[in-house]
């Protein structure tokens, strides 16, 4: 994924009018128009980065000039007490968007930085960290880039680019194999269809109705190591189902669920409640 | 504060088209358009609730004759395991508004349940918790709403509704007395002055300069109720300055703070990395 | 698909300010105000019907109490001289919006009219009649939903619905290898891999790699017989590769294509280049 | 006409959006970024060309430093096989803009097309070739100024800047007379007035209410002629009324009806129904 | 002119944003919610009503079931001392919008006032007084309806909707001839052509080159009156050309150019400089 | 305050489509794309300028590259038949956005010369003459930046910004009182409360609650100087509350106001009823 500047520069705007709102009438007041400033990004604590080119937006936004001096890219680990960036400008622009820069990357870099804990915790055992849709309203762009900078992979962007049938729509369908009919025959012929699963009934029927990828929601690592035993032993020859561990994952228990031989493992909490990574803006005059 | 229905309806629908696109494939695909369902929103912990009326206008902004049965408020503290709400409606309707209306109604449950936890931890000091900017960019309203709903008071909502004068503005500015000065001459006479702080130095140098409010930043508990000493005594007599305190605050500190004497407590934290509430919404067939 | 009738209105206000501008000069200064008028639409032609609907929305956007009385629906077929609906109210709101109203119906009931003459000319065969991206920038909700209703199917909405991987991607990735593996890694795992291929060892290719869907790119008839073939010849046991005709086809060649034994069939013209249907609306005073 | 650049680059840019959406999936999963591309244009059949600036402007909005090296320009007639222009950038940008630069220009320059065959059909006449409101919604800006290229000549823009009496205004103002009098004393001192007139009684009532214009409509070349002759006989000393014919006209028939001896012809085929020019976009690696 | 609703609303809600911010911070935190107002519209002085309805429109776009009892109508002369118009409802809703109805109220009774006096001041001479373009930025649809409701009549709405030739023109065209020749071939055959004269040489020569209007700018009356006898004298016969005074022209003088025969008098101070019509509209609880 | 550039240049090409919508048709048809102008700011009458950047920003907004050669900066004064500023470019532009640069300038510079005028009035006073909210709608960042060319200081921009308890406040509160004690528990701890009082009473009582400002409504000056004096004798030692006289100023009785030892005046008519300073822009080709 490659942030679109278009859509990103929209986005910054709009947080710079909630924080800015009619003007920031302590700096007009308080601050010379003509004074120059440096500010550095110093990370208080270990992280993993995520958002500085967001950043470097956010006071580009107020002054198409600024640049930032980068010492660190997105996706870099960076240990506490490291000098991440510099900015230098007029200090007008720099207070203006200071509280914006850092709320962006301050998230994201937490975001990315918990991302990171997950992906290391199942290292070596093949399974992939997924996001989900849990992500805060308006930043899905970002709370997903996050976590591909903590080296995770996402999921569906959105319910309109991946067909997942969950527990809901079988309900509300009137059964799985009704849904998954209906679902191949008049969804896109370019999308695969995902089936949700409780129970090692529900992954039979799953397999069974020809389901491309099985999202095993809240079984335990052992549960899970049956349903994938049991999804090798029912697809059929030629075929190979993709599998997905969901719900009750957390940095304990993420590494049995990959274990237990799943494909893809998602984590609601990379998004849902990440900690602000600590990332401080200190200036000085220019 | 009483949310605004107009632009609260603006950030819904952006919110659904980020998480709807193009459409909802999978339920368009599986479920039949003429289907009712019935979903119940389950505390699945003990929470303060923030959000429900918001989560309304979610589903209301897809069909506007939907109504949500709540059984509790904004502001009620709420027992894990109970039923919070009911709706009942056009199955396709609360599928496509399920993920939008949970994500915000499990941050700002979050939020208000956080700030109420701080909020008890001064009780009876006459302290009072208030937020900070560091909110998600682009929800401040409704992280700010959230804190008033778990019991905290709001700082300014940006840049222009307040008047604080921080250790950058100051350096920047060259001095105190230069920056106070041009504020109250220049600034709207019907702003107060905050003044930032960090050492009982700056803090005697604030009041002489007549600051309305002093922020006492990254004070130890004691420094702050030394701080607050030198104040009393250094104020012009039939002024009444106020303080608040900032930084270095957790719920194991903060009563400390607040025993110090402080009028305000700021606490970023509250909105900068609250956890998400864990609240389900579960359908059945209508 | 279910016309969205939020984004519908917004599209339908954009085409009336652009037929409307300032005001209709000519309705404001030669029909008074309170004068009523009856509407029949009447088509002149046989068509298949589309966007009835939407042409009651361009009334509605006016005036909100306007409704239409629709003798038919979209998708239905209609001869030459029948009355499809009418409509009643204001004179200065039916005459404000007629052009739009109607260039919407001619557009989408030529374009249902077309796909309906493909549809039957491959009757029987089990092949497909899908949409293309060709359509009327600006238009595609409503072209897309046009096919639909004359009984074709829906490829990908945009470029982010679908992995279609073309002799561009190819040359430019450096390889068909090469661009399914990285598709296949870094893509949505929900998402499908169609490939293009004009050659037949382009077709050989695409299914060695596991190509989920082949797109045979502007081959005679028979040449896409032998495609066909050879790709059942030489999938895996267990998977069904599915197989899409493209290019060169016209009324006359698209039963030929379907006789060889493909799924889909898609058309460009249905969108790029149809005829607007003839229908008509016709005022008295009422 | 120039076409406007602020208006074309929002419209091109909610085409991007349109086709777009989340981002080029394909592409970003296998085209490496720092590929670079070259693309011609190539004419597959003769066309008019429309349109070339607007495809620029396309690619232009994705990467303000792309260009395109044109060898003709819009009005220019091009034979089949001819290559048009050339574009060189990043293949990103190339895969990602093709479509709706295709879009645009094979619609519009199927209108030039159109439009020259009916200038050239009714060459030597006299007679001006105009266009319609029966534009493709949203569209416009671009059919009218196609229609231009063609050697066409643009009729009304909208409803607010042309006075037109049609049947239907006549009908609910109770009468031609009451019509043109109510819009000369209250329509704008800086407009005209037109009346329709579809029999010869017709035609010579709006000639005695002093039309500025007369709207000969659906009336066969002979009636044209006709009419003609009776506004020339009954129109004072001094004033030329002009003639419009329209209805029933198509390239068998339009010369008839300029030989008639009308000023103006005007043909809504031009816009609903025009064939997508054939061009194609080649792409190979820079 | 009807004014249309949907433009109007989104203007309304533009200027509600502009002067409510982040919200009524004085009414929330000192008036209850639950309070129930009642207002009275009242005319201070003498005025002609104008924007009762758009004041109407201001308070139910905060609250949609508000009402505006009204006892006069736009257009209506109104004594010193009079009611207007009363308004009932919560008391938060009253507050927020009192301001914006009333800055627009107030304005636009303020140029229908104005324009009264004018119109009276011509009253019996069959000259009409018209306005021009020089109205506030963004509020050309209210200054130009409060003009009607004075008794005026409206010029050209923009620069789109009629051909005014200036002597800009003149000049950079590279003199009369060529400019009306240009704007006869390639303008719409629905605009009339008006010419701007500022001598009695460039009267004959505006009357010489077929000018539909000839404007009369800056002339004294008697000027004006030698110019509109050239004018007669030397049209073509059965032409009659249309005539309009326009600069200089104040109270004073305005008789003098009517008097003169022109058909129009354009006056800028209508709009440039109007005195806020003094109303007021006092509350009580309900 | 400083404009702010990306609010303006919205706002600015909101005034463009006002005053362009489908194009100038007059320069498009009359005068060559390829002519260039040169056009002089002329100032007719003594005027204080306002809005000469703003005036510039229109035409950038047509064309970047224009720049406007300056003689003089807002907030000088200008004697009539100056020579304000020269501008060269496309003729095209200079005509397209002489009209909206002009009604900018015009107005702003119409508001900073009557504040001027008060400013002069109250010199050697110690008063500072003030603005209010009675701007036109959608103009008050114009207006506002006017008045502070002018000498004028400004008071709160919306409602959001200040906290002013007035007598509807009162009166729907329930009492003073109240009002001032729940506007300082629950606003925000960075507002002043200012408070309205049209007695003598009710200025002690204002007083009495704490208020930090005091607005004295509609008093004659001999009123205002009793209630200074009253305020004087009733505020606690240590604090000065500030006064603001408001009501029934005019030129003529400013001074007295001021005299009578106001901190501020507040001036409705600066922004509701300015007449427009009389600027020309006067071309030649280039």
């Amino acid at each position: 994924m490659r942030l679109d500047l278009n859509i990103i520069q929209n986005l910054v705007a709009t947080y710079l009018e909630e924080d800015i709102g009619r003007g920031d009438v302590t700096t007009q007041t308080t601050v010379a128009p003509d004074i120059y400033a440096r500010g550095k990004f110093l990370a208080k604590s270990g992280i993993v980065l995520a958002g500085l080119e967001v950043a470097e937006l956010v006071f580009q936004w107020l002054d198409p000039e600024l640049q930032l001096e980068a010492f660190y890219f997105d996706g870099d680990t960076i240990a506490a007490g490291t000098e991440i960036a510099r900015i230098e400008g007029p200090a007008h622009v720099l207070l203006a968007g200071e509280r914006v820069a850092l709320n962006l990357l301050q998230r994201m870099s937490g975001i990315a930085t918990l991302t990171r804990r997950y992906v290391k915790a199942v290292e070596g055992t093949g399974a992939q960290i997924v996001d989900t849709r849990k992500t805060a309203p308006g930043l899905r762009i970002f709370d997903k880039y996050a976590v591909k900078m903590g080296g995770g992979r996402n999921h569906r962007f959105g319910l309109d680019d991946g067909l997942l049938i969950k527990d809901n729509h079988i309900a509300l369908a009137g059964g799985l194999a009704i849904a998954v009919k209906r679902a191949r025959e008049t969804g896109s012929h370019l999308l695969k269809i995902e089936v949700e699963a409780a129970t090692l009934e529900q992954v039979k029927d799953a397999v069974k109705v020809g389901a491309d990828v099985v999202l095993l929601d809240n079984m335990t690592p052992e549960k899970v190591r049956e349903a994938v035993t049991l999804i090798r032993a029912e697809e059929p020859a030629g075929r190979r189902t993709l599998t997905e561990a969901s719900g009750s994952v957390s940095l304990e228990t993420v590494r049995g669920y990959a274990e237990a031989g799943v494909d893809l493992i998602s984590v609601g909490a990379l998004t849902h409640s990440p900690a602000a990574a600590d990332i401080s803006l200190k200036m000085t005059a220019a």
